[in-house]
């Protein structure tokens, strides 16, 4: 059945024999098995073993494969738990609670080793009280869900254990980069001479790396000669851009004074005509734009920026169009990514290397094995059911009357936002006194959440809007099921408000 | 035995009635066993199953637990080989190889998803073209080595797959970090209101957030106006301290050519005198000094700046000091630290958040793991293991005449770097003549080597000194025996140059 893989076999002779699998199961009925019991004795004693007893520790072998496999047990039991619909997303403690020790899980660190049965029992207590990000009902952030070939990506990458130095010491690795980025750029239109990338830790540090290859397209001194031989140079972003193009530019020395944010209409959309009565005052002010941070799929609303429009200004005034977002189905990879349309880091850094980090995390090997599971067209798939989940919230939240959206018109990307009106405030007209009382909504209703484990979906308000649920479809285990549920758990928890 | 942990248990009434187990064999001896081969047709088909029938699908749970353990069986199988020192360190081939499918490994993406056996087989080659860092004889990088606790921390984080975002969505995990930033600091001894800090994805990142601080400490106002309203600031770094400190200057906005390269000693540390010459003469030339980034374990030499007389200078000055390194143990983890020593990060960028990153991967549980795992003691174990290896590299190498170290004089930190000279060299007295041939040796030796599979070092030059290798002592498997084989293998690569 599976051709080309050697297969690992702890105790296979004893195994056959006696037939000890690994996954000898603790439950009692196991237990009242004497023979079950007997063989379990064969397996190494983890109660009075140590890490300094396992590889590269001489005769660590079967030790070492035996608390791994009782970890990946661990883990295996968490995974089905996650999708489990019906199990708890989390079990909400304080931190005060975690710090003073929860059942004996004590975080403390201790000048001595703890055996080997103590860590599988800390592995089990960190899980339980953490947060299961892959649960169906799992809405609270951008990135949720928990993608299996992802996952199994994760897992070979961590026992890798390389590094994207150089090709030298990650080869399958760092072409694997380049396959990658030459598929995405095929996507996107850009050939092989026209586009670069890198893979980066995020999208903050992407959008630093953006803003950094704008400025030194511009000025390309100023790596030598740093900022204060530059004039004032301006940075234009939507005022519904990721707050990190201010970090960045706050980081870069260009200030955040310096940022102009660029007017939205309803939806959070940057306003063109807005973009370029701001770069023209800016020009009267006798600063220098330089770059406008554009934003294709918006934090809060998920808005698209009008790309063309803004790059129409972009090419009279000879700014640099940065976009932040993009194939947005990579974003939950925590694999980011940077398009340059030109070739700039032929002249580079000090020593050639494209990236700020020296070392970097190998996040290759995980979307390459992704793309590999499910294919363009099975990603293309993915983004479609998001899609379709969003407007079928969407539809659903227009019939109802106790909830209202945000704007009304069909989501354009993955994120709706709304609010849920308790009967009490129904009546209450339109207006300030309104407004103070769905203020404290929401996060009521999201507090009762995180302490029934049931839901987990994020709120803000968002200029003089008071707060409102925003939900984001990025999780591949929620259904339409889940979409009902979360609409009847918001109205439970929320209609005594 | 084991306690406190729900097993899990693929099939267990079946592999109880038919004794399978979900690490079945296909070796032929096995094969020929028609019993097995027929209790193997019961595990699912991963040739005709894909990622879509993995969970969230439903009734995805077996194949999703049997795909997984099949990775994990993959990885075992590495893991076994990584610490076999029998075993080749990489199996060399070149980017074009890689590019055009070795034995049909294929790395091209395609538009319809691969079925999941195939993807077990790309996991497999994966690894067989990859570098096993973890081998006893892989010392490469200044980070090498294979920590199995480690691993297995790495295997929960990803599998718990959230971000450090907020303590709501990884309550463990931000406590841990905390925990252990206390722990740290309590070793150097810093009380709780005296530091602070976060993990960030490596040193070059770490250095990039000393001198962001050091700026923000002297001029606050850098944050809004930039560095156009500052004057020429001046930082200050040994010429053997690490590139990203000049890197993080040209990001930072400050220039490299502001970035003052202090004059070293023998063993590559700064001069103190130098240092102090150096800001003067910046401050006649109307510059502004802001601080000094001291190494503590330089890349090539291993060396120590005199930390107590730079402080000193500092201190007279109103300079800030930032230490790259400290903590060395620390750094094969990829979770490098920043200290702070007094809080600046009260008043924040922008969202109140320490991190330039916004969303951060979860390093912490790793080292949390492993400081369990080990105890501080165990920690300080490995170090003077490494401290022991590198002392025994050099009396060793003090004692054969075709080696020659780069400076006599006992190991401070791990690092050993020294010259092989063939036979045909040793006659050819010392001068240009003589370097120049030498300069070849260490690359040609190193090619060798990479072809051979047998043993990975590192060399390079380092000012008027020709190509020398470079020991590095970080790798937990390697023993006194793998150092001699070591030289051995040198001298037989290298003997007929």
């Amino acid at each position: 059945m599976i051709t080309n893989i050697s297969f690992f076999n702890l105790d296979r002779k004893q195994m056959r024999k006696k037939s000890v699998h690994p996954f000898q199961s603790t439950d009692k009925d196991m237990k009242k098995d004497a023979h079950t019991e007997d063989l379990m004795t064969n397996l190494p004693n983890l109660s009075n073993a140590y890490a300094s007893d396992l590889l590269p520790s001489k005769d660590g072998k079967d030790l070492t494969k035996c608390f791994l496999l009782q970890v990946v047990n661990i883990l295996l039991h968490y995974i089905e738990k996650t999708f489990d619909v019906k199990s708890k997303i989390l079990d909400f403690h304080h931190p005060h609670q975690l710090l003073e020790g929860l059942d004996g899980f004590d975080l403390e660190l201790s000048d001595h080793p703890e055996p080997l049965e103590q860590l599988l029992v800390d592995c089990t207590d960190t899980l339980k009280y953490g947060v299961k990000t892959g649960h169906p009902r799992y809405f609270n952030q951008l990135s949720s869900g928990l993608d299996v070939i992802g996952l199994a990506g994760e897992w070979l990458t961590a026992t890798a254990n390389t590094n994207m130095f150089t090709y030298e010491i990650a080869p399958v690795f760092t072409v694997m980069e380049t396959v990658l980025l030459k598929k995405m750029c095929d996507i996107i239109g850009w050939g092989e001479t026209e586009a670069d990338g890198i893979f980066s830790p995020g999208g903050s540090i992407s959008n630093l790396y953006g803003i950094l290859v704008a400025r030194y397209k511009k000025y390309p001194e100023i790596k030598t000669k740093g900022m204060t031989s530059l004039p004032c140079i301006i940075l234009f972003v939507s005022e519904q851009g990721h707050y990190s193009v201010k970090k960045a530019a706050a980081i870069l020395g260009i200030g955040t004074d310096h940022v102009i944010e660029v007017k939205c209409d309803e939806r959070g959309k940057m306003i063109p005509a807005e973009l370029e009565k701001n770069i023209l005052q800016a020009k009267r002010k006798g600063q220098t734009p330089f770059c406008v941070a554009a934003t294709a799929g918006s934090t809060v609303f998920g808005a698209f920026d009008p790309l063309h429009d803004i790059a129409d200004i972009c090419q009279v005034h000879r700014l640099w169009m940065h976009v932040d977002g993009l194939l947005a189905a990579c974003n939950q990879m925590r694999a980011r990514y940077l398009f340059q349309p030109d070739k700039l880091y032929n002249v580079d850094f000090d020593t050639g290397d494209k990236a700020i980090q020296c070392g970097r995390h190998v996040d290759s090997f995980k979307l390459w094995l992704m793309w590999k599971a499910k294919g363009t067209y099975g990603f293309e798939a993915q983004i479609n059911r998001y899609m379709e989940l969003a407007k079928y919230l969407y539809k659903v939240l227009k019939k109802k009357d106790n909830f209202k959206l945000v704007f009304d018109a069909e989501p354009e990307f993955t994120n709706v936002c709304f609010w849920y009106f308790p009967p009490r405030l129904k009546h209450i007209p339109k207006g300030f006194e309104r407004d103070q009382e769905l203020h404290k909504i929401a996060p009521k209703i999201k507090a009762q959440m995180i302490e029934e484990g049931t839901a987990l979906i994020s709120y803000q308000p968002c200029g003089d809007r008071v707060n409102f649920f925003r939900m984001v479809f990025s999780n591949p285990a929620t259904r339409q099921a889940d979409v009902d549920y979360l609409l009847d758990e918001i109205q439970r928890l929320g209609k005594d408000l």
